[in-house]
């Protein structure tokens, strides 16, 4: 099955690029590498939610928000590439979450980023990961994610 | 001397592989590179302590927990490379400090784990690093590492 | 044009690589990339400001040390590939930022980086790039960058 038929089997879609917010591009080809920009929730050029998980967003708010934020990577990757049919292993996911003081629970958050990349990829969906807490985020987004994907 | 031996005489051992405290892998191999999840300094599945710099807990403490948190790392990779006598250079670490307000020894605290990396690998042990301070971190760890190695 | 042609042109030029401020190197080189550690606004061996920003270190300032850091980084480079007339590509730009409570123009701080790198490199300095916003930075520094380069 190929990868957008995977997503449509998942009733998800790729979306548009989001337009970096600054003076940098979504995705950059090296070797066989993709570097994927700082991903932020975007959905139709507006963040899904802006706060801190601790505070006004939830855990299940943060866990969908970065489920978002993936697939606006997933289109980053796509748009350098062609088609994620070339992914080959999608190997770093880096998890920026916007936490009020005494929020620990970051990799619950960034699970929504993990668990997709796995209904989506499979095996070959299976990263290295790192989650950490930060104080602030650009524009208030919760939630920020960077990426590693090989493809061939 | 294999690295098996340089640790036996610096009086350590690699710890089993801690499981990944969510939905990724403890390390992927990716053409000559392993990329290391983001490591806690556990000890049998616990953490060392929990905390702030600055406040509870002493740069000498997190030096300590950073020295844990490396070799957490270190078992990572040769669990998927097998003996780390195949390791040709650590090329990156990332540490992250939760930090209290005014807490700007980061770097003292990371060098737990680079010169730990030093004892081990000798010139091979020296990399690029960055050490910055975060507001919370997963668990309430005082420290997480993240790690790119080169092997052949 | 030679990259320090173009520095010139810029009334720029790389300054002495600053020593690492613990247990590890400037850069490192790993297949075709240079990986650098996090490079702080140092000149002349003392940072150019301390200070978070949204409290005393103004965007405008910022904007001008993520140059100063950055700047920093290329020398880091040049020291390990010779001639940053070898680079083919700057991969990925990260950019951690002191952010006072509520200080979410981080993208606007390390655009001052990615400007310059743009203005040196040209379409081969359009890099990916991750912002955020950190309680704490190593002796107070306002902003860090760590980067990653392809050379031949």
């Amino acid at each position: 099955m190929s990868v957008a038929e995977r997503l449509t089997e998942l009733g998800l879609e790729l979306p548009e690029v989001a337009a970096p917010v600054a003076a940098y591009v979504p995705a950059v080809i090296s070797g066989n590498h993709v570097y994927v920009s700082g991903q932020l929730p975007f959905v139709d050029g507006a963040l899904a939610a802006t706060g801190y998980l601790g505070d006004e967003v939830t855990v299940e708010q943060g866990y969908e928000l970065s489920r978002i934020a993936v697939l606006n990577g997933l289109a980053a990757v796509a748009s350098v590439i062609g088609s994620l049919d070339r992914v080959t292993r999608i190997v770093k996911l880096g998890g920026f979450v916007a936490s009020a003081s005494g929020f620990t629970q970051q990799p619950a958050v960034i699970n929504g980023a993990s668990e997709l990349l796995g209904e989506i990829f499979g095996d070959i969906g299976k990263h290295a990961r790192a989650a950490v807490g930060v104080a602030e985020l650009p524009l208030g987004t919760p939630v920020e994610l960077e990426l590693i994907v090989e493809f061939t």
